[in-house]
């Protein structure tokens, strides 16, 4: 797995039904950016919000419509063991092609039990697994040591940096230097640049949603080396960002997300409990910086 | 609801099944102490790490041994607002009193979103409700102010705080004093004498798994205001605790209640995933203080 | 040591100068309190904020005024080992009785480095020691092992807790119990009656500088468990506390109590930098609620 | 200012006295490797620990020797305003070229005290200013907006950060793009060469103590935009930061350093309370990885 793989929002009509429409547009919106792979069921994708009957519908139609034009990473995170196996399998049989999987996040796991836990439930997977380490839900963070050891479990193949530590980062990367073939993906999209540039290989940025290009072309000039280039996609990267800041919550990150959707007509904003969309002032100011950046005219 | 309510350990024999003679040794152990209620599928039940399936069976399997010997609270807490529901309606028909809700422990509401979502929540659900504030686990706090709203909706009938400050627990009792009928529960067991002494109306002490008489005197002694009894069994309270201790990890707290209880022949210590049992270094020193504390000759 | 013991303001006149008719007052309006010593150049006391000159100054003239009329404590908290000392020697020239020693609070110390801190620099004081926990400010909390430990140093003769964690003051107690002469002192107001129910021996509370026979009677009440007046008055401190919360920064608790002072008309307000007294709308709110709890006319 | 400013570490012989001849050979050995400046009494130079005397004497003894080779800056980071002017004046007199501050780390202040406190101070100092966000010491971060508010203030002319938030750090970059002559550096060396790349102007690096020359280097390849020899290099950094991890506490960190230049024979490792210099084990550690990197044969 290289380059650039969105962890796709779920459009929602309400509390229990896809906006079906919606998600067929939203996939070619975001497959047409050029796009290495998409990731369903993340912490962007309001995996954990939605139940278990919404999750499953979720991969299988996603499946359907981007049909292995990309790989499709499905996220399996969950407190409980069985549900998260059970959810593997079904990506499975919808023809996806790994599962991601973070720390379970209610009762907070020592390292030692996180490894044991990864060493009980990868033989159980059909599919192949990208860690995933994400503390500010979790609480956890995967150890440097954590992921070496768990490098060496059979089907985990990956790994997905969220928590923003930038020298931490570098220390994975240089932990997994000797295997090549292990993938090292980056969360925060403003740090994508950077750590293509010191070894990673991709990142699962969310703005990937609402401007997938913008998020390839910075892996391409990242690959190639190409600083100026690097340089002023970073500077659009922070200026496109303020899309995430339109709210007062921790929560505004995924409205901003759905609301700019929404405006640019390609999907509902229906956000799960126990949150809500954009109301007006929110939506207002969305509308203004997505006109600014010209993604409405 | 008044007194003395554990949260109740869930006997498994495995991932996947419940230890039935044990779940029935241990609500007979429990009643047996006097205890004024029981409250299935919390923190200390395990209740996030068990499938769907399990859950359901543990309420249903609990309900018809308990047989309306006392009120059953059930833990509908998810990070799915459909889970919830459909964990409340299953809890109803089992004949269940209550059920208790946290806050969704993945992406964090903030206190807006999460009286919204509890103003949502309330109206779908045929139960009475008991918030529960664990911030330790869910990473939000109910704030005062939240609380006092909250109580305003009508099938809210009481709060569990297990936030472990003192103080914050005096500013919700203060809060609340002028509705009598709403119940303030405390979860540290540490607390529990003072709490009740200061107004408070009762403990979810996961203590009262191994040892309910203990947690039934405090009540008693504390709702009769005897201090010399109080600072007697306060002091047992901590001596009891060591248990709690015996590992190295968040977890070593329900591995202890659940070693403890397998030392005394009263059901199995098996743990979902991603913990296990205490091994042997640990199962020693639970038994010596079991031993120290007369609960094994 | 036993009782009440304020961790007293210090009056400013500006950032160079005590005011030191206020001064006079103030220790006047605290003692005729009946407070059991006084405690100089805490938290309350902005000692970190103060010049060196300031502070020697500050010791003088209070121990002057105070003129043995009850024990007087003496902050020596410091980064600096070397000025910890000097303040320390010259508190004892003053006449003053013990000193209060934090961890040093820029670079955190750990268990064992602040264990070997205690035991260099006991042996240089001429005065008895108390130890301070204070976690919110010197980001390191002093663990129950480590008092323990640290009570076998010669002239450590107490230990004051502002950690505001009860569950870890029962520790504390307990941990102390064998040495009854140990002066165990709590630190938030509105956790120190149900401290001195359960074993402590006094409270350093910084209400003390505006009413202090409110936290003397409450200490009677608990030393004599009478229950009824101990509720009575629990209640008053969590009306009284109201005081400390009419700004929105950390430093609301301070300008608070040095705001309530001027209004009644005992010193000024002024605050060392980096912060200010507070201006017209919190000291509004601060003498609405000094007419509510009769301490204004 | 630009480029590589080695935040120095203070040479001790005890408590209360320099290491005059260890300060002149670690001077001169810094001063070989090609620094763009020196930085007295911040983090790594134990300020806060020392006593107001030595920190007089090692800025005076500093810049006597330093003579005007390169410019000189002094953390005058001070919990107390007046000893931060005090401090400030004998930098002015021993010839200092500029002044460091961090927020008063006791009390912690919210951030438009942060900036009054900016805007008091500033007009009182002799010399120019640069800001130091430093959350891990002073538990307050400088925040964009307050940087860009104070950045207006007449000799407030650049920021050192060492919050090691690299999102926050294109954050604060963005914010001073258009005014290029206020200077940008970075704490954590492991981020020194991406922080470079993307427009800071040079970093704070403790290594640069022990081996200056790798860092002069990173900052020339950074300028450069020579992509090879950045990456080489910071791998290099991050064998380098080996010698940070070989003890327990936070304090590992200064402790190796100094550990470090006693190894290679240029001065005294004690460190000022509450700590000491490493002993036989983490000392054998050191000095195998100075081995290893050939900075010992």
């Amino acid at each position: 797995m290289r380059g650039v793989v969105p962890p796709m929002i779920t459009p929602l009509v309400d509390e229990y039904n896809l906006d079906l429409p919606g998600l067929k547009k939203l996939i070619e919106h975001i497959l047409a950016g050029g796009v290495h792979g998409l990731f369903l069921l993340g912490t962007t994708g309001e995996g954990p919000s939605l139940s278990n009957k919404l999750k499953y519908e979720m991969v299988k139609k996603s499946c359907e419509i981007i049909a292995g034009r990309v790989p499709v990473l499905v996220g399996i995170s969950d407190t409980s063991f069985a549900e998260s196996i059970s959810l593997a399998e079904h990506a499975a049989e919808c023809g996806a092609d790994a599962v991601v999987l973070a720390p379970p996040y209610y009762f907070p796991a020592g390292q030692a039990e996180l490894l044991e836990y990864f060493e009980h439930l990868a033989p159980k997977l059909a599919l192949p697994i990208f860690l995933y380490n994400m503390p500010s839900m979790t609480k956890v963070t995967i150890n440097v040591d954590t992921l070496q050891k768990a490098s060496e479990i059979d089907n985990i193949i990956g790994f997905k940096d969220s928590g923003g530590n930038m020298i931490r980062y570098h220390e994975y990367i240089n932990a997994m230097r000797d295997k090549p073939d292990f993938s090292m993906l980056i969360g925060p999209e403003e740090l994508f640049g950077e750590s293509v540039l010191f070894g990673g290989h991709g990142g699962v940025v969310a703005g990937a949603n609402i401007k997938p290009r913008l998020f390839v072309d910075m892996y391409e000039a990242a690959v190639a080396g190409d600083l100026d280039k690097i340089k002023k996609l970073h500077q659009e990267i922070f200026v496109f960002r303020q899309l995430y800041l339109c709210g007062q919550y921790t929560s505004s990150f995924i409205k901003g997300v759905k609301c700019s959707l929404n405006c640019m007509g390609i999907c509902s904003d229906f956000m799960a409990e126990p949150f809500h969309a954009f109301r007006e002032p929110e939506r207002n100011k969305i509308e203004a910086l997505l006109h600014k950046i010209k993604l409405l005219d």
